[in-house]
Order: structure tokens, then C-alpha cells, then sequence
């Protein structure tokens, strides 16, 4: 890929959706964004863990998805025209003394140079719990799957699902309409999930649709050029037992890895980053930081509350982009957005 | 009215977008809630001031009216029944030291006993701004309006506005279509308003829709039995005109007034209580404050602000009311709602 160099104002490092509020929040201050996201697609955890999940504590909003929360905040976000950069980490991030601004460098040589840095990393980039199977590696993405984006590619197949929580249960319930035989592979008969969908979860078994692989855990995979034709389980004592499937799904929650942020300098505290909450700025000049990584006294680790840290942080930006400037505090009622109706 | 005595987790004072959301989030804690508030609807400034306004910054909402937040909030309460008592303000709050809880007396002498108190009370008990006219009190609620509710009410009427800011220029755009006519009082040829609106306007006013009637402020009024006849104007050089209508509506802005809540004891700060951010606790145990009337270092007065502070209230009164007991902290999605589905 060619190297790229951009110039702006702001740096979002994290596409979830306290990233995504955040450059509605900047847009309305008049700072202009570019968003860096590990991940290949918008929408964080939301998009890529609980697509079709239904979330009942976003304010004015009695029960949506995380898909429909992302789409949302993208289309809020849209009137600013931010750039993104996906799947793609970030390398280092280096002060610029003489201009007072940040050299920001991903893997894959984007480098920006900006006035500020909002970290909205969430729980940083974050990838699943690989469950330690050897060869997993040459199945995964072809039928072995951590994340699902498409329900229509599991049509008719035999797919074992392994978790005990929210996920696995959740997968299941989803899948089993479509799939010819759904193996539910746990280690006990207790699950981590909520109970309305264990109950559903038994009644799929009941009609057959769902069959419990219960005491087991994965021991190994059978196939060949990345096709699965069985997965090996073994119970608590040990004895083994092979399932003939198309497809393994396991669902072991995050691995969560900061990466280069905890090498950055900022103050920390217990991997998070931590902020004053008047203003979301970290140790370092011209960094912000937002959402779950960032925490002080009394932190609540909700979106909603992530979403007033956005609108803290943009307010902290404009102070440092326009000093001393009076700003003339509007309401978006009075105000309208840039575009749609321009400022008195 | 007969007087009624209850008893209950927490009384929110206001019905705001703020205090609505707060019946959720305590809800959510399993604190269940009174709401009290002076206008005689739920919904604050949005229901009363701005209902058919659009509001851009709610997040995951590119836009919705004032009208549609406060139906999506109230909706989203719902499930934790929460008792409503409109129209009367609180006339008192009495700290009952024996059981360490406190007890509201609203002014239609409703009496609430309570643990804990949520202040989301915004610009206080706010009502309109008054124009100092001879008798007006006489026609209000039958030919003079300071808020819109049906807008049916003024098909086929000459209707005088006057104020020049955005609920003046708003309601003339919207009634414009209904009425027989719209003459608009203003002392000076600018407006407060969205330039588009404004726009917008003086379409009306090329069409002869809208007459603009400026510079002038009202002076006196005309008519019987509370039935307007007309209005008279003077303008700055002190010449009167007298204007043939049928209906007045005076957009002044509001009058604020916190009322007793001054006289409570909290530590306050140009008429706002002082809270700490990280409890949303006011200087006296058990009442916590959120939403536009709560202040401290880096407040911004968003809705979006005040919806995180209600989260952090309602913590915190879970911590009050079931000291020491561990909270297993859990999202919505895997939470599910109360009643919707049952905690594991």
C-alpha cells in the first residue's frame, strides 16, 4: 500500500461508538477528524462482537442493535466528513515540538499529522481468545470463525458452537434456523448468558435443532486446506469423542491488548488511561482520552457515559485549537449543523 | 385534591429529558421512583418550548424533535412504572433523621417518603416570560399563549407574535399555513434565529403570509371577556398603531426561578447546585443533582451531559441504599431489562 501523509485536526483513535459520537462532537466545534481502527470495518465491539444484539440502555433509545447504534452514529457523524482508516493499527504517535502537534503513524504507513489525539481504544485493539488447538490457525477464516458477518454462509452446514456465554448462546439461537444441526460444545451445564436466551437454548434442543455437547472441551480439529471435517473433544475425565462438523465457532470472549498504547508515556492505571474528567485530557499535552480506556474517580464503563466524555473532549480541543476565542455556547436546536442551516 | 402519602426508593424533581432517563437508570439499579414536576406534561423545555423542533446532538440520533426524545425516553422508563405527579411544584424537603430518608411535600400537598433525592430540576420551575400589559392575565389561556399545543386551535385566525428569537420565528413558520394571518411584532429588524429559518420567513412575508410589523413592542391590549380584539404598539420614537387580531403570542424567553430548592441548604453556585462528578451527590446525603441545574468543574450543559449524570446518580444510590453489597456489574445486552429478561 502507498504511504499516505494527511494534515488535521484531530486524530480518533478507535471506530467504536464513542470514536464515531466523537467526531459529531468535534464536528460541531469545528475540528476536523480522521478515525484509525484495528479493525476492517466501523462500529468497535458493537459491530464486530453484538451486531445483532439488542442494547436497552442508550438514552432515547428503549431497544436497538449494535448494528443499528453504529449506523446511526455513522450517519450523525457523516455532515463532517471524517476520514477513515481501517484495519490498521497504530504504530507510534511522536510529538512534533516545534509545531505543538502529533505525528501519528499506523502499520500500514498512513502517518497524520494533527493538533490533538482522542484515544477512544475501548478495550484497546482487541481480538478473540483463540482457544490453543493446533492448527487452528490454517482453519480460521475458511471454517473456523471468531466473529460472524454474514448469518447466510452457515446455510445448511453442521456447526459446533463452544462458549457458555452470551455469544455462543446467542449465535446459536441465531443460527439455528438456517444451519442443518447446531453441536453445543461446554465444559458444564451452567451458562454465562442471559436466562430468556438459555431458555430459548433449551427449547431449540427440544425440537432438535440443537444438540448439547455437555461436559466438553476442544482438544483438537480435523480436516484438510483449511476444512474442518470434525472437532475432538474430551470430557473432565478425559475421555474423547469426535464430532463430525463443517464449521467451529468458538466463543471464549476478548483478548484485550492495549499494544503501543501503554508505551506512550500517558498515565495509567491498571491498563486504563487515566483523565481528568473536566477536560478527558491525559498526562500528555493535546491527548484526549474517552470510553472505556479512559477512567477516573467514579468512571462508569457504559456508552452513554462515553458519549458525554466525547462531547468533554471536543470542548477541551476547541480551547486548545482556538485559544481565548469566546465561544458562543449554542444548542444544536438553535445552532443546526454546518451544512444544513450556516450560523447567524 | 385529596392529600396522598407515599412511600419509594427516590423522588426525581423534574421531568426533563434528564430526569426521565434517570428513572431508567435507576431502574436499572432496581430503585424505583416518583417524578415530580410543575408543568402539567412530562417533558420539560423539550415538551413545552421546542416539541416539533429538531435536536441534533442526542447520540445515535442524526435528528429528532424535542417531541420525539421525550416519547422515546418516556417509553424507555416505562418498564420501571414510575409514578408521575404533574403540575405542582415541591414545597418542602424535610430530612427525616430517625430513618436517615426524606420526605417531599409537593404544593397540591402530595407528601413523599424517600431514601434518596435526584435534583434534575434544569432551569427550575420555569414559566414565560410575561410582557408587562395591562390585564394580560385576563386573556391568557384564552386569546394570549405562551406555549403551543394544538396548533388547530389558530386555523383561520389572525395571530400576532411578537419576540424575535427562535420560538417566535419557529411558530410563525409553523402556524403560517393555518392561520388567516400572522403579523409579527419585533423591535428591531434582527432576529435571535437559524438564519435559515429566518429565511424562511421573509419567504413568508414575500408571499404575504406573514406581515412583518417592526419596529415596534407592545403596548397595551383590547378586547373582552378575555377575547382579544387587538394589540397596540408604539414604536421607539413613542408613535402608537393599533393591530386588528385575534390571538397574541408573546415569545419572551423564560423566567427561571428555582424556587425552594435555594433554600434547601445545598452548596449552590449562581443559582446552580454543586455537585461532585464522580457521585452526582450534593452537599447533603441522599440528594444528588444532575442535569442543567447541577454544576461543577468542566460542566457542559447538554442534554447528552446530563444523561451520563444520571447514570452516575443512580449508582450511587444503589450504593446508599444497599451499602457494602458487591454489584455484578453487567451491560444491557447481556442484562437484558427487568420483566423483559430476568437477572441469572
Amino acid at each position: 500500500m502507498a504511504k499516505s501523509h494527511y494534515q488535521t485536526d484531530a486524530v480518533i483513535i478507535g471506530a467504536g461508538p464513542v470514536g464515531l459520537f466523537a467526531i459529531f462532537e468535534c464536528g460541531m466545534m469545528g475540528i476536523k477528524c480522521h478515525v484509525i481502527d484495528a479493525l476492517d470495518m466501523i462500529g468497535g465491539q458493537c459491530a464486530a462482537l453484538y451486531p445483532e444484539k439488542p442494547i436497552y440502555d442508550i438514552p432515547a433509545h428503549p431497544q436497538l442493535t449494535g448494528m443499528e447504534l453504529i449506523a446511526n452514529l455513522t450517519e450523525q457523524a457523516a455532515p463532517f466528513n471524517p476520514t477513515y482508516h481501517l484495519d490498521q493499527k497504530v504504530e507510534s504517535l511522536t510529538r512534533l515540538e516545534e509545531t505543538q502537534r502529533w505525528l501519528v503513524e499506523t502499520e500500514k504507513g498512513v502517518t497524520i499529522d494533527a493538533k490533538a489525539i482522542i484515544i477512544a481504544a475501548g478495550v484497546g485493539a482487541f481480538g478473540p481468545n483463540r482457544p490453543p488447538l493446533k492448527d487452528i490457525e490454517s482453519y480460521e477464516g475458511k471454517s473456523v470463525f471468531y466473529y460472524i458477518r454474514q448469518r447466510e454462509f452457515f446455510k445448511g452446514k453442521r456447526v459446533a458452537i463452544a462458549g457458555g456465554g452470551d455469544s455462543a448462546v446467542d449465535w446459536a439461537l441465531s443460527l439455528a434456523e438456517l444451519t442443518e444441526r447446531i453441536y453445543f460444545i461446554h465444559r458444564r451445564d451452567k451458562f454465562r448468558a442471559a436466562q430468556e436466551s438459555v431458555n430459548k437454548l433449551h427449547a431449540l434442543v427440544d425440537q432438535g435443532k440443537v444438540e448439547l455437547v455437555i461436559p466438553y472441551q476442544l482438544e483438537g480439529l480435523e480436516g484438510r486446506d483449511g476444512q474442518l471435517s470434525a472437532v475432538v473433544l474430551k470430557d473432565l475425565e478425559g475421555r474423547a469423542k469426535t464430532l463430525q462438523t463443517d464449521i467451529l465457532l468458538p466463543f471464549f470472549g476478548l483478548a484485550m491488548n492495549l499494544g503501543p498504547i501503554t508505551e506512550w508515556g500517558l498515565n495509567l492505571d491498571k491498563k486504563h488511561i487515566t483523565v481528568d474528567p473536566s477536560t478527558a485530557a491525559t498526562s500528555a499535552q493535546g491527548i484526549y482520552s474517552i470510553g472505556d480506556v479512559a477512567t477516573y474517580k467514579g468512571k462508569l464503563k457504559l456508552i452513554l457515559t462515553g458519549f458525554a466524555e466525547a462531547a468533554q473532549a471536543a470542548h477541551s480541543i476547541r480551547e486548545l485549537m482556538f485559544p481565548g476565542e469566546a465561544f458562543h455556547f449554542e444548542y444544536s436546536t438553535t445552532q443546526g449543523l454546518p451544512g444544513l442551516s450556516p450560523k447567524k
